[in-house]
């Protein structure tokens, strides 16, 4: 390696209601030598995530805020440029969380390295990453669905619910799948082979959905929220499950909203439909789950089973614009920035 | 027996937001002879319960809503006084839904015969019937309170909640109740030894369930909604647990209940804290767990270890006035209705 700077990008501003772009701003920076007893990576692809925009904001979560300075948080694949350590060596890819910048000094406890080549290595962010695993490991432990039953999910063309439906149509369930505009619709049902798609934008989404669930709801992974949870409510059947994994039309709310209040109608029903609505977080389950994730779901792409779709973007100046348009729902599978290929060539396998 | 005329209750009116004594309408009826090939039963004890409220409405739930010009529903303790069949005699009694009157007939097999004697038959209705196994199955399925955990209980006073707290403490735990004014506070805390008591009426009520719960709160047993809701929300620590059973603060509200809207804070928290919410009703756990909830609950009383105040008022046609003091919080300790004392001279042991 050769350049002495790289490229970070910053939360310039927390954001009021609407992320905007004026919130990011680039900053260059000194890349540090490796004597800081650090390993020096040099970043290939940034996962961009939902959950990146609690992140932008002062409140408390999961996880701890990111202050008005700091590099934007999240993970990327990275090339180990310096190794320092017996264990690494120069061209190692890694899994870190390095954040949105080019490169980046961590330790090397806090990596990850990928070893499975059998598959592009871009599927570690996505079908195989953290994405994967969340919609694994919310079905699996709280949703459950049995033969027979109804699963529905909404972003339904995105890495998280196209996994969902795909893995709840493995277990024999229906899956039902809600996305925007006639070309995610389109791939939902023709290419992952969801039972049935209906179409968020349109003025009778109601009604289809509800035609879309002849026998009703049992299991409603939710990751939206909003209007999505109004029309799925009524549709919910008794003991029916609801995994509360991200939920993206709240994320720009403050933490009052404008009424009605839907939280007794919710909870009205939570008691006559003995509903059980419980939220998670894909990292508790990973001494349990993480292994038998990764042997499943690489197994069922392999067998033509499971399908994903990446949408990746190239530059890391263009990360902010490209969560932007997520947030949107503009985005058609998995968002990457490529902000530079590995030396190796790697099929990025875009769909498959 | 000598009477031919019998009295109900009936729905004589929807309410509109809170019940009025205008809701009920007393009508004299026939009792139906015994030819029939039912039971005819005469009522002794009547239970008022809050679920009543709610099967006054005209809307989807569990339990069909009562109809206008029915009987008012809900369980009580009868004497067998036309046996009509071999397996019962007259002076028999049983637990049957008869509904709010002083006298039924009724199908053999949907009456449960009361075989205890060891404590007061009224007990059938309280700690030892449905309210205290709704207490039960919510605790021991959902809850499940670990040693060492916070457990919040509202309308602690009720059959519900203090036996909610008193099965949480011989769990291990720490039980905070909420009540309604000094005396109920004074009874939760001196009388069934929960350990720490907050009045849901003090103005500065929120910081002193705050003070009350250092360690926050693990299990919520949700009875009431509304401001203590806004006021447990917060202090739920990661994988609380929140069994719903009903929510007397939302019976009288509209389906669109004016702003601000509460569920997405709400679902915020539930995916930070990755809380689980879970609706049950006693009845979807009467094989698994009905029989070991009267052993364990008996054997508490007997022991000193499990206590029960009833509230008992004298006449069917107190009954409407009762509910609606029930549902403003005026009752201290489970409410039952005397409609006519057994023959057999009975213990009703108020407080013990």
């Amino acid at each position: 390696m050769t350049e002495n700077t790289g490229v970070q990008i910053v939360l310039a501003a927390r954001p009021k209601g609407a992320v905007r772009l004026s919130d990011f701003q680039l900053r260059k920076f000194s890349i540090p030598t490796t004597s800081t007893g650090e390993l020096l990576l040099e970043v290939n692809y940034l996962s961009l995530d939902p959950y990146m925009r609690g992140r932008m904001d002062d409140r408390k979560s999961y996880a701890e805020p990111a202050k008005v300075g700091d590099v934007m948080p999240g993970e990327t694949i990275s090339t180990v440029i310096a190794p320092q350590y017996p264990d690494f060596a120069t061209g190692d890819l890694v899994l870190a969380y390095t954040g949105w910048c080019t490169h980046a000094a961590i330790q090397p406890e806090k990596v990850r390295r990928i070893t499975q080549r059998a598959l592009p290595i871009t599927t570690q962010l996505g079908v195989l990453g953290m994405p994967g695993f969340t919609a694994y490991a919310g079905l699996k432990e709280i949703g459950r669905p049995q033969k027979g039953e109804t699963v529905v999910v909404a972003a339904a063309s995105g890495p998280v619910g196209s996994l969902v439906g795909q893995l709840a149509k493995l277990a024999g369930a229906r899956a039902v799948g809600i996305a925007g505009g006639p070309e995610k619709c389109a791939y939902v049902k023709n290419e992952l082979l969801f039972d049935a798609v209906v179409d968020h934008r349109s003025p009778d989404f109601r009604r289809a959905l509800q035609a879309a669930c002849p026998d009703g709801i049992d299991v409603y992974y939710e990751n939206v929220g909003g209007a999505v949870w109004q029309a799925v409510l009524p549709l919910l059947n008794r003991f029916a499950r609801v995994p509360v994994s991200g939920i993206i039309s709240h994320y720009d709310s403050s933490s009052h909203t404008p009424g009605p209040d839907l939280l007794p109608e919710t909870m009205r029903l939570v008691i006559s439909q003995r509903l059980r609505i419980q939220g998670f977080l894909n990292f508790d389950y990973t001494g349990k789950l993480y292994g038998e994730f990764q042997r499943e779901v690489s197994q069922g792409i392999r067998d033509g089973l499971i399908k994903y779709r990446e949408d990746v973007v190239d530059g890391l100046d263009n990360a902010p614009n490209a969560l932007l348009g997520m947030l949107e729902g503009k985005n058609f599978g998995k968002l990457l920035i490529r902000v530079r290929e590995p030396h190796v060539t790697i099929d990025t396998g875009k769909s498959r």
